[in-house]
């Protein structure tokens, strides 16, 4: 019998079918961290059109596991939409019909941009752990090549969730003038110390599992799957909520009476190492660990601030700088970067006068609240973009 | 120059320097993964003395990594206090002037009690991966046959914070009429599948580390000790609080500044680091799976209550058994066992018409804070254990 149902990019509100584009910079890029790159890849994703004026165009940052594949399918095959599938498309949060939107793979990642999976140009082998460790700020450098490459002065927004907002607000620091506006959604002016703690654990997982090989687990023909599963499975358990676990896996056993052995007996078991094995087929270690360190030392104020001064003194200043309108969206039930870490980016704007709309949304998802079209969510983020951009004058109209 | 402090032993309040003594238990045991021990030994230590009409004992039950060595010192130049000295001792919490108290090492533990690290008899080699997986009720048990050959009937109570108050509590349902007070601390009816799922990265760490040969590292010459390193940070991180580690290290750099490598950077990894180390040079890894599987299958309603009850209802029909008086104390900042679930315990008594007092006490340390000696904490701990034992008649006396 034939299959009748419609594929899923003939949904009117989808993308559609998209086609990645690799671009390659040629030109040498010098990181935070001193090194410097001879030459780099980024593979990108659009959509929608960009008006003549060049001014309708939308930067997507991923977060830690993401990709350039935000929304649409790669073929009329392809059952799986881009990760942010369910905010970006026709008619949706991100509309593509009023928008032009483009989303590419970080630096360092392991999904097409030059990375630790790619070829050292010098060595003719890939990079592996000779690869540099990355920022984000070096991320939004590299963004901003792209945005010249692609011809974009000023950009409508920039927009990321959790690590991908991180990189909209380094943005909105370090290229003030480049942006109207950001939209940065479950994110943190910095992660604390149990964030970078539970970062150790998952490094620590990959690093000391003996297939690491410090970095050259191809070389050596291994992989380090047990340590990406164990740093999967502990990262999975603070992206979600105690009480999602509770709702969807409660203590209900597997075979139904306990086992006495150390196999699968309660269905949260199975779930979460079904999350680490699934991730560990897909990801690259090093990447893994690169991402993680980028998370632990991100801080916008690094270079505009004096040392000693305390957090929330050091944010104003840093924030002072910028130019853009703001939308700041956390979700109640993030205990990774809860509520009070996006009140403290508010906090630091009001103090500075800025233009900021903030909302804290009721969801039962935890971090991954970002990911799912959440009607208060969405219909903010769709308000903000189509809103006509403000500006400020010197003096009061009146 | 001569040393003239005092040795921390002759401290007025120590119990000074304590003895274990191994017991002997030639009769097989039979446990609820429906093995059999053939027979065990206990190690205990006492501190106080027992009255004429040994009515005045306290058994002390100790969580996952605990031993009997609760209070004193093992020789004259021992610098190390047992782990719980802060609250027993002559004059504190648990007085030794007053009470005679037992604390005992349970079995399948690796601090002497028959467990893996012990030998099998059938074999003449340790235990190690065959040793049984081993319950709260089984602890239970094996408490209760040490009560009889101590000769006490009836305890006048039995405390326990975390994994020691599970068997507190089960003592009320499983023994009824063996204590006269309860005291429950830092301690849950159950585990949520948030926390079996923290424990099942703990175990995975271990499972998955090629040293750990299905439990038979000593036979192969190796040990899991990447595992039990990665075990123990993840379950650091639950011990204590965000704030506690915010105030502790923040986001201090060990060296002053960024590295951009995996060694130690900020302090915050280097703790967690010291910890899991340490921890893995005095810890059995077979002894770890067990503590963790026990607390995950800790539920006291499932011999006293059928099928699909709700948690709620189940708990109060298997807290109708119990007949002593119960303190329970829960700590503020505790997010492995918060006060939420001590409450679901008095909440359970209260509807039986149990007699339980309940505080909620501020504390910064986390779970942890049972560990400490907290003065509100310490005073409710005093004045119920001193208190005379309130008995229920039947009828109002009025």
């Amino acid at each position: 019998m034939e299959n009748l149902t419609t594929p899923p990019y003939l949904d009117p509100n989808s993308v559609g079918i998209v086609t990645p584009q690799i671009l390659h910079f040629d030109e040498p890029l010098q990181l935070e961290c001193q090194r410097i790159l001879p030459s780099f890849d980024l593979v990108i994703e659009t959509y929608g059109q960009l008006n003549a004026e060049r001014s309708n165009a939308i930067l997507i940052c991923h977060a830690l596991s993401g990709s350039h594949h935000a929304a649409g399918y790669h073929s009329a095959t392809d059952e799986k939409a881009g990760w942010w599938d369910a905010l970006i498309g026709k008619d949706k949060a991100i509309d593509t019909n009023e928008f032009f939107v483009v989303c590419l793979n970080n630096i360092g990642s392991c999904h097409g941009s030059t990375g630790p999976t790619t070829i050292n140009p010098d060595t003719g082998e890939p990079w592996g752990a000779d690869f540099p460790l990355i920022t984000i700020k070096d991320w939004v450098k590299t963004q901003v090549i792209l945005s010249d490459r692609l011809g974009i002065t000023k950009w409508h927004a920039i927009i990321g969730g959790s690590m991908g907002g991180m990189q909209a607000l380094q943005w909105s620091v370090d290229y003030p003038e480049r942006l109207s506006k950001a939209v940065i959604i479950a994110s943190t002016p910095k992660l604390s110390a149990q964030n970078i703690a539970f970062n150790e654990v998952a490094r620590q997982s990959i690093l000391s599992d003996p297939d690491f090989h410090e970095g050259w687990y191809v070389k050596h023909g291994t992989y380090p799957r047990r340590g990406l599963v164990l740093a999967r499975m502990v990262g999975h358990i603070t992206y979600i909520t105690e009480d999602a676990m509770k709702a969807k896996f409660g203590r209900d056993l597997k075979s139904g009476k306990f086992m006495y052995g150390y196999d699968v007996e309660f269905q949260v078991e199975s779930y979460l190492r079904y999350q680490g094995e699934r991730f560990s087929k897909n990801f690259d270690a090093n990447t893994y660990l690169l991402m993680t360190k980028a998370l632990d030392y991100f801080d916008p104020t690094r270079d505009y601030t004096t040392d000693n001064l305390d957090e929330k003194t050091a944010l104003e200043q840093t924030l002072a700088r910028t130019q853009c309108q703001f939308l700041i969206v956390s979700f109640t039930t993030d205990w990774r970067f809860s509520p009070e870490r996006s009140i403290e980016i508010v906090d630091a704007l009001i103090a500075n006068g800025k233009d900021v709309s903030f909302i804290n949304v009721d969801a039962p998802h935890g971090h991954d609240s970002f990911l799912f079209d959440i009607p208060r969510y969405a219909n903010a983020v769709k308000g903000f973009l189509s809103a006509p951009i403000r500006h400020s004058s010197k003096t009061s109209s009146a």
